[in-house]
């Protein structure tokens, strides 16, 4: 993907690669060196400049050993902001020439690299979404926007609890908060080391490293006490954090390199979610926007730049797989896709990777679900019409279920059944979600219709097919236009940070902007959760599309 | 000393200590624990607030303990600025109260501990000189502006090389440079560790480390090539240093201090002197003021709060004692004063420290040339009156000699004599200061009559006599009351800013103030040293107070 659609505003990048030429030291300008060079990014207009005290000495000695360099050509389309200021002009063909290399904290410039002015002017970047699941890593040319690899590790913090609470408890004294943090900066240093290695770049050219997290995640990353965001009143210990040097959080291998990470809202919307909106864009447009966040749970920002609502709820352990007998991620082995024939009522599906099917993921599972539904499988209510005569259909010790893949198909050689109490699970996550949307919708007194792009955000969102998750009735039945995948949009946002330092202007006003809405399990939520159990929901009228062949 | 009378600007401490009571968080407030206190320092004006990353964690764990402490009484004259504000006072009895301790860094206040309400509001700080030769220390009891202990030690770079230069070709690669540093920062360590064990106090109240030094000091300090200056054109690497944490700089020991050194001027005038101009008032000044500091050089600075001038020349060696045969530093041993029996030309003298001596320093070198020309014992070119009938004037394969002490006086049991060569190595000595003095007074048309104030600095200005300085034509001969002995004034300016954030300012303002003099070796500094050479001088009218028995 190149990432210039992504960056928004123009010349205005995170990491300035500057062209200095400025008089040496004479007896008439005797102002010390790095004195020097604050004053002249100063009048360049970085300003202020600050300065690592454990970088001064090297930056020095990088500053005087380019000034007896051979006077070099600017490299064509690079700004050479020295001689063109007029500052500086005067001692044209001056013999204190470099490159700096400067990075924006939002208040201050911050120097990180002085090299020679003829050097490599490549400026890369990470980005990173430190999911409690997964950690996704990003390694971009900065110069260029563009994505040099991507790659995706486990979190090892699994280990200590698969679900973030117990891991908050395991927290709860120094010693386990060390661990858990011991363990995601190793696991971040090795991908990000090996991603290095892989690419033929040195980490000296690694300028920024952008982090998005939910507030658990922060804090552990951060090595903050994370017990009080799951107990009342659930105040972290932390929203914001200041820009510090990559090595400061331990990062040593990365010297040149400034390390962000998105501020949180608050203990149940996470920094991952403030850039998953900058990603999505809620924060600049006019129009009515809503994303659509499915992992462990489901997270929904709604709004535009005027306003943004989050609400959270826990519509997602099913479609991401979690819930099923058979269920998996959306990774190699999964079965994402289904279609089932209307008249023989056998199945043809795709499996992530190809090969033998280890399981289903979320989508392969709204596709089953819409696909049974259409060829009446299922009744609207999910149960299975036993009367078909059909040998994908059996009856089990756990009821009816339906044969979607043969054991000479599978990995383990076992038939791999969806039971009416898989599917009567799986309704339930797509009634919540549903429910969700159409509460933090009527919250602010909007329609479905009032919206012009959702933006369906995870893993799931680069699988799910909207017209089939529309025909079970688990998100609105809009013009499927409006639906957007895109993708892992924490890890998006992140990366736009390292191009465009106006993201850390936008994710602070997203952060501050953002309201949270707790959806109160009330008599309003179960009417409708309890409606849109159904397939594609007892009230037809809001599902106009999905036309039954009976109908 | 009480340094009450050194703060000039009433309740602009650089280190605050702050009793805080803050509603505790709510579901109604759910800012995080952090950016909650940020937003009431910033309310009560402290603003913007910065937190060392790697404290976060250690400061939230101590206001979650203090949220649940019992609320104590207001200790009294302490500043109780949460409930006085009005802003917080609604929850009058609220429970997250606690002292919090923020230093001032020029740009932002430093949160640097946390503690419970009731706890001791002690503050400490300490200040060191660097000196070239002695590091010179002074714990201080910032809350009651008292100096609890001082230390003095010899600077462990010394065993380097004794002038400054060998250590600077020493230092010119990184092992040398390192090696320069960590003798510097263990031996400051030392003396600071045993300073807080001698007065059982705990590091962890130390809040403030202000440190000056020279340029080349500076540099070693804070691990900077020193290299470029004693290299034309002369410019160091820094003349300012950013306010880091004194764990950054290698005091582990200090975990809640800030680290502040002084800025430099250049090459040729350090934080010393700006230390010592802030110290002398200089800069604050309406009447012109000098400041006269002798250590390995004499560096002079002249001016008011509108303009300084600084020069150095190399003065001092023979008036701190290092030049003469058995010229020592003011300390144990050395013979400081001198009285000479006009009749009998017998001596009389004070040996520091009583005992017997061990040599001469400065200011008794001053008592005994004035002493002997008093007597007649010398001419007013410094040459011995060898027709002189006195036991204690002695030939010597050197020439003249007096015996200022006999055998059975000094710790070698060695007469000490003082030969007519060390009087003339002497005599340029004292020359060379008034030659100074004399023209950067005239280089700005001033003349002595116009200075209102002199204040002498370094070990030498405590014990020199002034009137025996004037005799001999080594300072101007104005009334005696204008002389003030200041002492160590590097340290004196290093004490002020513990307690009085203002100095950080007036040290930038001092350091952007001062220019530089270079006194060039020609004809008309030749021909006022010639006639400085005399006693007191050649030109008597210069002298008007020095009177000889037979005028």
């Amino acid at each position: 993907m190149n990432l210039d659609v992504l960056v928004r505003s123009e010349n205005k990048p995170l990491i300035e690669s500057i062209l200095l030429d400025m008089p040496a030291p004479s007896l008439n300008d005797n102002t010390a060196d790095l004195d020097r060079l604050s004053r002249t990014m100063d009048h360049l207009g970085f300003s202020p400049v600050r300065i690592q005290p454990r970088k001064m000495d090297e930056l020095v000695r990088k500053m005087r050993a380019c000034m007896v360099a051979p006077f070099g050509e600017p490299v064509p389309g690079e700004r050479r902001t020295g001689s063109r200021s007029g500052s500086y002009a005067e001692e044209d063909g001056g013999n204190f020439c470099f490159r700096v290399v400067a990075g924006c904290t939002g208040t201050n410039w911050e120097i990180l690299d002085i090299a020679a002015w003829s050097s490599d002017a490549s400026v890369f970047g990470f980005a990173v979404d430190l999911g409690s699941t997964s950690l996704a890593f990003r390694l971009i040319d900065i110069t260029r926007r563009k994505i040099v690899r991507e790659m995706l590790v486990v979190n090892p913090q699994v280990a200590r609890g698969e679900d973030i609470l117990s891991r908050i408890i395991f927290a709860r004294d120094r010693e386990g908060l060390a661990a858990l943090r011991d363990s995601l900066v190793h696991a971040c240093s090795d991908a990000m080391g090996k991603m290095l290695v892989d690419s033929g770049i040195s980490a000296r050219f690694v300028y920024a490293v952008s982090c998005a997290g939910n507030t658990a995640m922060s804090h552990f990353f951060w090595g903050l006490d994370p017990s009080n965001i799951c107990r009342e009143p659930y105040i972290p210990a932390a929203n914001t954090f200041p820009v510090v040097s990559a090595a400061e959080l331990g990062f040593d291998f990365l010297p040149n390199a400034l390390l962000y990470l998105f501020p949180n809202v608050g203990s149940y919307v996470g920094g991952d979610i403030v850039a998953g909106v900058v990603a999505a864009g809620l924060n600049s447009s006019t129009e009515f926007r809503m994303l659509i966040d499915v992992g462990t749970n489901a997270e929904i920002v709604l709004g535009n730049r005027e306003w943004l609502l989050a609400c959270a709820g826990a519509a997602g352990p099913a479609l991401e797989g979690g819930v099923v007998e058979r269920g998996m991620q959306a990774a190699a082995g999964a079965i994402d896709k289904v279609r089932i024939d209307r008249r023989t009522l056998e199945p043809d599906f795709h499996v992530i990777g190809g090969g033998k099917a280890a399981g289903i993921c979320g989508s392969g599972l709204i596709e089953l679900v819409a696909e049974m539904f259409s060829s009446k499988i299922l009744n609207i209510q999910g149960k299975f019409n036993t009367e078909l005569n059909c040998p994908r259909i059996r009856n089990t010790p756990e009821g009816p279920a339906y044969a979607l893949a043969l054991a000479y198909q599978t990995d383990d050689e076992q038939e791999m059944l969806i039971t009416e109490i898989d599917v009567g699970i799986f309704l339930k996550s797509k009634a919540a979600m549903f429910t969700i949307l159409s509460l933090i919708c009527r919250k602010v007194g909007m329609s479905f219709d009032d919206l012009k792009s959702i933006y369906i955000a995870g893993n799931f969102g680069n699988h799910v097919d909207p017209e089939m998750a529309v025909r079970i009735g688990m998100i609105p039945d809009l013009p499927l236009e409006i639906y957007h995948a895109i993708g892992n949009s924490s890890l998006l946002g992140a990366s736009m940070l390292t191009c465009d330092r106006t993201v850390l202007e936008e994710a602070e006003r997203v952060r501050s902007m953002i309201t949270y809405v707790e959806l109160n399990v009330n008599v309003e939520l179960m009417n409708e959760f309890r409606g849109a159990l159904f397939i594609p929901h007892t009230d037809r009228k809001l599902f106009p599309s999905v036309v039954l062949d009976d109908e």
